[in-house]
């Protein structure tokens, strides 16, 4: 296996440019992020630093800049700290989620767990769910958005290791895993960027309910892509969700009353053929595609601008994606 | 080895009675603690509460009561959300200390580590960090100083198991430990409390360096009798950090440079023979002696109430403790 150790972006040819006051704000927010984790305890420093600068998609904090810009702010580097703060809970989830799935490979780098151990892992994890707070602190009202979100997340989190450790992933189950552990931060980034910008109610609401569906189908894409990529394609270690008995395709081995826990590496293939022949993945693109159809309506009461058309990339972005 | 099962209370008998308000108040932060963490993942509710029922010495948030009184703060219940989300660093601190350290008994009870597992261990201890940002939500200017403090915490941590892997466990290591890890968060409760009540700054100022030094004196003593206690007197698995290479007596060993990292049973307790009949225990009292005095020097600018008396008790409690 090789491991790709330069950063990638996330951004497939589109018909529109970012406003370039939010391609400012992004590095804004990529310099804060790493400005932020500095520590004198340098294995905190640089865990932090290794899985940030590795890049990732970074759609949360876009979704977030694009919110403030579509309502009507005019000023999105006012953003950048709360875009940071909503990126470091994406962080700070995966840096856990790779302890508890022992994946060795993240945004197309070992994963922290695989350099620093389990023990530095789970640390450099808590430093980042805290860095989001002192990033957080000055913004009063918008705290507790954000603590929520990151409260579902973390519930997302547990019902799915409580699912798959109880064999009950059923597809109503798997529905309630991703509106907590992905599409409720994605609403939350939307709603952040959409208050900070005192933008009307209405607007807020439409970005907020934007987020939350696009945060569904993005979760929902990537479950297929942990199915049907390779680790090299994907940046973090492949084949996890089935082999933990999770994610979108075990609905269907569950709900077909096949699955095996504990499947050994043969298992996961034969399941993975049958999988990839039949509907289930023609079924998750569908769904996907509906929730992102439904996502651009949500839109609809937005003033046209060029951020809104970003946003609707965005949305088209992610059930296009291939990593 | 017999497990406690029945929380047990950190008072031993102190010539003065605890403010009735602060009584009163200190219930409203146990009921507090035990809402807040109530979720629909039914694992991550049992799991929190068991931890949180088990009790604990509770030294944190009755200083956030106790500061917010002897300064001058009429109704401690105000303070209770503050005090509850202090005391919720330090229990998800614990929670994940017992993943690191292994640690299957804590507060009398087993682990959350040994009950549910390791993954659901960490969840936990996220959803508790978590809890502690939706509880500080509301409180704009106070949010920083427990951000700061948690963040200290995890530094603190962090050093302590880099010191430990890189065999350099000196006294200067040490002390900064221990200032990071404990002191921060003492500081930090003090700190909260004083503000809360709008104290005039010199008596917030005296409550956050009283805070500071019983949190270094409390984890000395802490460090000792983890060398000194068998599990069942201190309701939590005694002996971790000589095992792990690290504490205050683990200072002596490098300085004398005969530490193992990998200490076997025997090794352990030949060394525990031989640092209990040294100076390190009398050392380590001295030392915490030392802070609890000049902690309660500190006191001095405040005007005498009964909440300044019990913070001096406090103080004692801390050093004469047997657990």
């Amino acid at each position: 296996m090789t491991i790709q150790s330069t950063p990638r972006s996330f951004a497939p040819p589109s018909s529109h440019e970012m406003p370039e006051a939010v391609q400012n704000a992004l590095e804004r927010v990529e310099s804060l992020m790493l400005e932020v984790v500095d520590s004198e305890v340098t294995v905190l420093r640089d865990a932090s630093r290794h899985i940030l600068s590795a890049g990732g998609k970074r759609v949360r904090q876009r979704l977030t800049l694009l919110a403030y810009t579509a309502v009507g702010g005019s000023d999105p580097e006012r953003a950048a700290p709360v875009a940071a703060a909503v990126e470091l809970v994406h962080t700070a989830s995966v840096v856990h989620d790779d302890i508890n799935d022992h994946g060795i490979v993240r945004r197309g780098r070992p994963s922290i767990n695989a350099i620093w151990g389990r023990t530095f892992a789970l640390l450099t994890g808590d430093f980042l769910f805290t860095k989001v707070y002192e990033l957080m602190a000055p913004y009063k009202d918008l705290n507790i958005i954000l603590a929520d979100a990151t409260v579902a997340l973390v519930e997302g989190e547990t019902l799915q290791a409580s699912a798959v450790k109880a064999n009950n992933f059923t597809r109503e189950v798997y529905n309630r895993i991703i509106a907590l552990k992905t599409a409720a931060l994605f609403r939350a980034a939307g709603e952040l960027g959409g208050r900070l910008a005192n933008g009307a109610p209405e607007y807020v609401e439409a970005i907020a309910n934007f987020g939350y569906s696009i945060g569904l189908a993005f979760q929902i894409v990537d479950d297929v892509l942990d199915l049907t990529g390779d680790t090299e394609q994907l940046g973090k270690t492949a084949g996890v969700d089935l082999e933990q008995g999770r994610g979108f395709a075990s609905t269907y081995e569950n709900d077909a009353d096949a699955a095996e826990q504990e499947a050994e590496a043969d298992v996961v293939t034969s399941l993975k053929e049958k999988i990839l022949q039949g509907d289930a993945i023609n079924e998750a693109h569908e769904q996907a595609n509906r929730l992102v159809k439904m996502a651009i309506a949500y839109l609809d009461v937005l003033p046209a601008s060029e951020a809104k058309d970003s946003l609707i990339d965005l949305a088209h972005q992610i059930v296009e994606r291939s990593y």
